[in-house]
């Protein structure tokens, strides 16, 4: 099918992408960290199980990156409000700055890359890509907790 | 940016969905596994440095996926028909059987979520899509080895 070739590429592609502005992060980074302080920005702060749960990556591989992240730098530990006894992960402040100066430029692409498109042919793709993604969130509510069909 | 929103979600909804489809080859599979599999069944056999360059993530990340799959029977190592001293990697009879199964459910839910949709906007967003890609791929080509434009 067509359109699954297209998004496999799509999806091939934004996993270099990750990758290469991992690299623009620190150079010692992999794409799932830059996935990983993306995330943490975004819904943080979490708790290391969430980040497994959420980034779909087993618990040794999360547990590394989040060292690494934190041997940087970039991650803080604190305590989780919530319970004492267990720890949070937010970006530091440097994390934040770093990714946010990532994001302003990937943003600039984004739109210099586009300016060439007619408008409406960007909005097309993106109330397509809604209803596509809106089938997949149907889909999921119809899959208990267990991953068991209802 | 509406597209770029949507986009993000496409990729999340898509980390979620390899992260339930590992689980399904093997429930001690990350969704890093399954991507493993997936680009040895396509274009393997390969090593595993081009499996780190094509998945960009780091060395010891893809040596332990490697490492977990062989001792699960789902991928085979072998001499490199190249370089006798080096190894090669391809997916063994079992992984390629089992990857097959889980490809055709998924096809076939693609087929059943899209079989509401005109033909029409199916065409029209693998389309925009392609497009799309190709922006990507041109972009790309004006960024040579050392990562830097021209």
């Amino acid at each position: 099918m067509r359109l699954e070739r297209e998004i496999g590429l799509l999806l091939r592609r934004s996993r270099a992408i990750s990758a290469r502005l991992a690299g623009e992060l620190h150079p010692d980074l992999d794409g799932a960290a830059y996935g990983l302080l993306s995330l943490l920005r975004d819904t943080g702060p979490l708790r290391a199980s969430d980040l497994v749960a959420r980034l779909g990556l087993d618990k040794s591989t999360v547990s590394r990156q989040v060292a690494h992240l934190v041997d940087l730098g970039l991650v803080d530990r604190t305590a989780d409000p919530v319970d004492g006894r267990a720890q949070v992960l937010t970006p530091s402040e440097e994390g934040a700055a770093r990714l946010a100066r990532i994001r302003d430029v990937r943003r600039a692409r984004w739109e210099s890359d586009l300016s060439d498109w007619p408008s409406s042919d960007v909005a097309t793709l993106a109330d397509l890509l809604r209803r596509l993604n809106h089938l997949g969130e149907a889909r999921e509510a119809e899959v208990g907790d267990d991953g068991c069909a209802r």
